[in-house]
């Protein structure tokens, strides 16, 4: 495969997953009735945010957000078209209608895979090539750190902790990018991987899959 | 104007910043009934956490706070303070006074103000005089990251992104000093920028300026 | 005392202490019924949150919990333990009997005490043998960060700003090794300080002590 033709369409599906992962953040200031700065700060967090952590970990100064403007610019407009959404049609926004597109579910699951192996590629280029478990911790950082500082700001339990096949995607994909891009092509590695996680996510939707809970939600302690 | 003079009165608002963050941050500690050392976390924590931050992401190791422990230490003794009051006077705490009286508020928004052009001064120092998206990012980290991190120890959704005009008087005041700092006088700069978010802080307070809110705190979707 | 004696004592101390925090983590993960990520992501977090946090300060990248992934495995596999409990038998998990017993506390008031030395220790390794207040802040952070925000992502306020005396023994500990390292030998200073943790702690859960709230949670203003 072309290099610059991979390039582009890795750049593209980042872009696309960047304005997904801004409109989750962005919905959630709305629905907390956030002013425009909360809902600015919220869509920004959530796109770059998970990268963010990631340099920081892997002592990339500064966060790379900060060389590519462009991405938190691409955030910033998405959460203001949240914004006037909101205020126009409020209950668009609170009736969750974004989230529940499957459009969205689509680009959203497009972004958690490019972002989790983009994250072992950035963990690779740091000089960590030897440390696999790095490699995989900062590629799931980056696809689902985003989304807990979300929660986080928004003041609830990170929902990754709890929701169905979310994280565990974004792992399976950075494993697997991690342990074949020495042995296939780069951008074959990536594309495979970040497959993987779409396809995982979007099964995970459509059949309700969901990991087990530690304890069942209406579990109660017998009364004796 | 005089350098050294410059540098003092900078000093001088800092340590008026410093104790005013350390105080609201105490303030609000004492009123979820945390024990003493939890009053002194969040004091120095909402003093001093926005430049730690700002340290983290620039890259500096340590942050400054540790290098110059006067600022952690005169929080630590402010929320002392706040402490003491709040075990012979709990009704100043519980009631709010402090936070709205108006020389707290001034005393407040000379912080802000002074945090926001010390961030930004931090990242030309610290090699990035050619970036002004990063500039503008850790000047308003730098003047509200210690009060989210406050709100966050606490439990709560942070303030700064739902109310009023606090940020957004930060990012003016952040944003003119980056524009300008390269035109004018460093110190007229410093000066005129934290004067403008002083003033914008201020007049906002007064007239109960709020950004807009995304969906209005009373709206509720119809019942059809 | 022989160096290679030390070492492996102060391994084995380690090891205990982070299997202590990790089930920690993961029983308030299978309380607030997460799911098999949440409690291995809250174990994991809880038992090297707090040295990660440390790592970031002093610029240590990456942290060192990737370079030595034993001890994240340990804690996954605790956790992991915790889920297995919570399956089987959920009552064990919720009516909080592991953070009851008295074995359980012995544990984590060893970790406690091995962490905040550790601590004190990376900053002096670090370089910053003569920063004294930098040594004890991040000898406290290795000691209570886990904690910190193993309650963050659970959604709460954390416990150890308001719960009795968890963070003053580490602190105790923590300054008291930071004091007397220069003076006496490196491993005597080590067990000293951790094992004066331990016994506050002990003591501590044992006659009840708590710091002195700031306002006595049971405290009403007067209805005039």
């Amino acid at each position: 495969m072309n290099t610059n033709f991979a390039d582009t369409v890795i750049l593209c599906i980042e872009i696309i997953g960047t304005i997904a992962f801004a409109l989750s953040g962005a919905v959630i200031a709305a629905q907390r009735r956030m002013d425009i700065f909360g809902v600015l700060v919220l869509g920004v967090c959530t796109a770059v945010g998970g990268g963010c952590i990631r340099d920081i970990i892997l002592g990339i100064n500064p966060p790379n957000m900060f060389r590519n403007p462009i991405y938190a610019l691409l955030a910033a407009l998405a959460s203001f078209l949240v914004f006037c959404v909101a205020r126009s049609a409020p209950e668009i926004i609170i009736t969750n209608r974004i989230q529940n597109m499957s459009l969205f579910n689509f680009l959203d699951a497009m972004g958690l895979g490019i972002f989790s192996v983009i994250g072992v590629n950035t963990a690779i280029d740091a000089g960590f090539a030897d440390n696999a478990f790095l490699q995989i911790f900062v590629g799931v950082i980056t696809g689902v750190g985003g989304g807990i500082l979300r929660d986080m700001l928004a003041g609830e339990m990170p929902s990754v902790l709890k929701r169905d096949v979310y994280a565990s995607a974004s792992f399976v994909g950075a494993a697997l990018y991690a342990c074949c891009y020495q042995f296939i092509n780069q951008w074959v590695g990536m594309f495979l991987s970040a497959a993987t996680v779409v396809i995982i996510r979007l099964l995970a939707a459509k059949f309700y899959w969901n990991l087990p809970s530690a304890i069942p939600k209406d579990w109660m302690p017998r009364q004796d």
